[in-house]
């Protein structure tokens, strides 16, 4: 099983594959495997190449489990940073602490279309996408193991993607990751001091200003934030307030989807079809657990979930992973209007 | 001038290149450039395609300035992230804050050899280098508008290195960065229940497992972190406590190199000369400033220096920059085992 290990001066948690440990000469600089048609495990066809599914969308009634006609298809990660199986243990090394690296790690293949990118699908394709996402968060929220879900996708090699077919991922983990924990943190506080939710309070102060907003709607607004880690880091805020992804009904995942492809496409056009991270950032789990406390206790009034989108056409060095301040080379408010300016006709 | 923006749902501190501005064609995947003999510019015989030098060791007693005879040369960046004129303000707007991006950033420029790679020099050309990283940041604690003077290394094209010609950097900050500040305050927390250092906490407890232990003498340690956020992370740790790396004086810095070789020579034979980013923890400046609190009143004793690598051969992908939680798929102990394993003959 694999360890989730604490770090005491850097006040951090690391998974260690303890597994399948990769020894020196497993390391070679990582291409992106063009595996097309034939060779890709994620085309229609070849649904036997992949664990056997967990969820599904698709028009056919009548269609065996693990065969094509699928439209959206959600599949255990192949070689998972976390396992399913297993209890779950907390246990002190000394100064160091450790749990046991109980969670999941699944696909979602989001179009049998190998060469599809998500900018150019329809609404429609990308809700589907979207309604994938919601299912599992919701059906692996019933594991009380499971503390929190981050989906997130990687685009292009660079970005860390390994295959071409275009895919999304979920990690489920037994606590909340640190980054989600400092919004959720600040969001609370700053809810204890005012009762008004920070990001409801960033989105009034956004909008008035307008610089930085690439493009609004009735429901959304897409920005560009205003301490950017990297050029054209974008944002996709929803105008109500909501703190959980996961609540959205059908017809809410549509609006979404319109506003992603609004950001997908102005992206892809600005920056010639980068390689980027999405990151989905909603409320963790906060059912009650036994003998545990209830730590979010206020998060359906402060937090607030979103979407952040990060294109990888700058490089953390040194100087970033030593000093976590990162060096954006672009002013936010220029790429927001580079952003603003793309003819953009759906 | 360069703006350092605050990020109150992150928690989390940008520098903002507001002068040159990358536009969109101005992103391409960046190579290393390979400018050898006439081309680069930090080879013997170009010394004025650089700014003029701010330090330089050199055996010449009528050598010119900016000509060539030196054995290291430091020169401020000619495209520096901060910048050195200017005021030092505070401003808040509306919810954001804001800080001038005053500060320095300047390459050491390690030896006048294009090909030399720092764990093929000798003990003694490693340690030029560390004199002139101890007396830069000596130098430049004198301005008080600088609070933290990180010291780096990015090694080869994946981990940030622009140039091939061997070469450190330093960037001097107006505030002390986020990860250092988590390392401070966990080593003050530590100290204000114990009275103990933390690091040399961890040190007894490394020492007497043994099991991530890469290598040690009578004054140093390398070892690979309990909860290494990388394969292959590796620390070099001195035995003998002290908060302040610029303290040191040349004999000491001349086991700092030893040590140092033993760590990039291992690295480099069991990776195969990867792309690595290494980085110099130390204490921020410490002097009094008018009208300002001393944060780090017990730095001398609860602090200890070190320096940190990190081989360059994973991807920080979606996953790791949305949830501050790194995926290592090589065990610390194995990969200790492998870099102690290593024949050693200097």
């Amino acid at each position: 099983m694999p360890e989730i290990r604490y770090d005491p001066l850097r006040i951090r948690w690391t998974i260690i594959a303890t597994e399948r440990g990769r020894r020196p000469h497993d390391f070679k600089i990582p291409k992106e495997e063009k595996k097309k048609g034939a060779l890709c495990p994620f085309c229609y066809g070849h649904e036997d190449k992949t664990p056997p599914e967990i969820f599904v969308i698709t028009d056919k009634n009548d269609r065996e489990p693990n065969t094509s006609g699928w439209k959206v298809r959600v599949v255990p990660n192949k070689f998972p940073a976390l396992r399913i199986e297993g209890e779950f243990k907390r246990e002190g090394v000394g100064l160091f602490d450790k749990v046991s690296g109980i969670g999941a790690h699944e696909v979602i293949i989001e179009t049998p279309k190998h060469d599809s990118h998500m900018a150019d699908r329809s609404v429609e394709e990308i809700k589907d996408v979207l309604v994938a996402y919601r299912e599992r968060i919701r059906d692996l929220r019933k594991d009380i193991r499971f503390r929190y879900i981050l989906v997130f996708k990687n685009h292009g090699r660079e970005a860390g993607a390994s295959l071409e077919h275009p895919h999304s991922q979920l990690i489920a983990t037994p606590m909340v990751p640190t980054v989600v924990t400092t919004e959720l943190t600040a969001s609370q506080e700053h809810f204890k001091r005012k009762e008004r939710c920070l990001m409801c309070d960033i989105l009034a102060q956004e909008l008035m200003l307008g610089e930085r907003i690439v493009w609004e709607n009735e429901h959304f607004v897409i920005w560009e934030p205003y301490a950017s880690s990297f050029p054209f880091e974008t944002w996709l805020i929803p105008k109500k307030h909501l703190h959980d992804f996961a609540l959205l009904n059908d017809d809410e995942l549509y609006h979404v989807a319109y506003a992603l492809k609004q950001m997908l496409y102005r992206i892809k056009v600005v920056l010639n079809d980068p390689p980027f991270n999405m990151i989905l950032h909603t409320a963790p789990s906060t059912h009650e657990r036994p003998g545990r406390p209830h730590y979010w206790s206020t998060i359906e009034y402060d937090y607030h979930w979103h979407i952040e989108l990060v294109p990888r056409i700058t490089k953390i060095a040194g100087f970033e992973w030593g000093s976590g301040l990162h060096i954006n080379p672009t002013i936010p408010e220029e790429a927001a209007r580079y952003l603003r300016e793309v003819d953009v006709d759906f």
